[in-house]
């Protein structure tokens, strides 16, 4: 049976819903209304996941469901914003009930986690494309930019680097002994929502690891007017990717893949014992140009920087 | 020349955005900011066109980028919000520098206009799928919505009826003496912002017109949990549109066609002479079930209720 435009919202994203203190008006109206408190600013921020181009065609629904919202999610945490509300427009060819039922549990799990309240969409027909746009809410005036990052900072970065790269290889055909945690973060990345908050007051500058490190922080150096000196030797990567290079001599891939979410971010050294997160020193801000990378104290030149849409 | 994701939102986007006094933060980092100022509440929707299904494919970039813009900002007139910021999610097919070229022109002379900041958004590469995310604000506790009617309110409306159906007619070959009105209400409806607030207060519930007004209204009776009685005879229809239905007999199409974008209103009789915008009286909320058409003091039953996708 196919559904009206209504009844699917209805079905399966209103009740599904964790309610905030802030939202005041929910789905069904022509908008949503939104308290926001006094002393913070509103982040927003949206991205689109399009069949065949950010995920496989067949992907798995709640694997996606997760993932759309993880990606928006991160946006807010490499602000040190915590996560309020989000609206879905999702453009599906066909209803397929038992797609959108698993596509709202990956969808609502991660959200629960997060106290983000869905309170609004808009459900059209087309090929397969996935748009969230996130609210989150910072204290006015501590949002940690791109822009921040000062000469003799130290590049840190949280978890691991290459693993979402990794598991795509792995979905490729690659084998390895130990595929799980890989694959678990190229398909569901967990957004560094608690660290991206820890390190707001600390941080001079951070951005989320999406198109890959070296395209990123090449975004924050740049936006700071300043360069940045990465030492590839003090990457943080698993001893499945470090099995991997071996045996590929890939030493590029941790670099430009992207997908892993992870916040990369600047700090002055005396600050350092402040940070209460995990975190790996992999580089330090200079007055150079762009982002070099030394690897066995000698500088590299990566062929590709990182993925980008059209190029 | 393929351009990379992050020029294209440079070039078309970034420069042309009007800068509002909430903006704190706009295009280039993870998030935008906005500050929220005390005693208002933030509305929000999200409306999604794509290709083939919402407009024609090869339809003018100029008119798609101005209707994008005007059906998101027709859910924060109905409300009566003011609108202050929009995110853009574009998923193009190529890119075509003429097209983008054309779309912003469209796009920012309505968010111009309404003093509108474009504040972030993601493109990327796929079948034509166009998403707006639309912010507005309200004074605390007064925004319009849908289930505030009560039952002997009058059923009002802004501007005309069906011109856009009679519009889209014209596309499809339907030929009339002077077919410039309807034309561009279809093409380029305008948002009844200002109306949207002049009624705020004095108005009990409000829909915009996007579906049709049958469809609309039956959505506001049922959240308010009353009924409607229709008044075909005093239906606000143009001349041409008069000529229209003389022609064909087709008495319904006023009734289901879908995006005229005016503002369907209800009101305490009482509070009529309180109303500084032109309107039309076309019936009342009574305590029956759902939306009862009267044609000649007749009641008559529509074949279809409006325009639903996947039905």
């Amino acid at each position: 049976m196919a559904l009206a435009e209504f009844d699917l919202i209805d079905r399966y994203f209103k009740q599904q819903s964790v309610r905030n203190p802030s939202t005041h008006l929910s789905i069904g109206d022509d908008c949503a209304l939104l308290n926001i408190p006094q002393g913070y600013q509103l982040a927003l921020t949206t991205d689109t996941m399009v069949e065949n181009v950010h995920f496989f065609a067949g992907a798995d629904p709640e694997t996606l469901g997760h993932k759309l919202l993880a990606v928006n999610l991160s946006d807010l945490a490499s602000m040190g914003a915590k996560p309020l509300s989000v609206m879905l427009a999702l453009t599906l060819p066909t209803v397929d009930e038992v797609w959108l039922q698993r596509f709202a549990e990956g969808f609502f799990a991660l959200a629960t986690r997060h106290h983000v309240d869905l309170i609004g969409g808009d459900t059209t027909q087309g090929s397969l494309t996935l748009t969230v746009q996130a609210l989150g809410l910072v204290p006015t005036q501590q949002a940690l930019t791109r822009s921040g990052a000062k000469v003799g900072d130290v590049i840190c970065m949280t978890g691991l680097l290459g693993e979402a790269g990794l598991g795509l290889k792995i979905t490729q055909g690659y084998s390895c002994c130990e595929p799980s945690a890989a694959l678990r973060r190229f398909n569901k990345p967990e957004p560094r929502i608690q660290e991206g908050q820890a390190i707001r007051t600390i941080a001079s500058a951070c951005i989320d690891i999406s198109d890959g490190l070296a395209a990123d922080l090449g975004h924050l150096v740049q936006q700071s007017g300043v360069g940045a000196c990465l030492e590839w030797d003090r990457l943080p990567l698993s001893m499945e990717l470090q099995n991997y290079l071996s045996a590929t001599g890939d030493w590029q891939m941790p670099l430009t893949a992207g997908d892993d979410y992870e916040l990369c971010f600047t700090i002055n050294p005396a600050k350092l014992a402040q940070l209460t997160i995990p975190y790996t020193p992999i580089g330090v801000i200079d007055a150079g140009q762009g982002v070099r990378i030394y690897k066995s104290s000698l500088l590299h030149t990566l062929s590709k920087q990182g993925y980008e849409h059209f190029s």
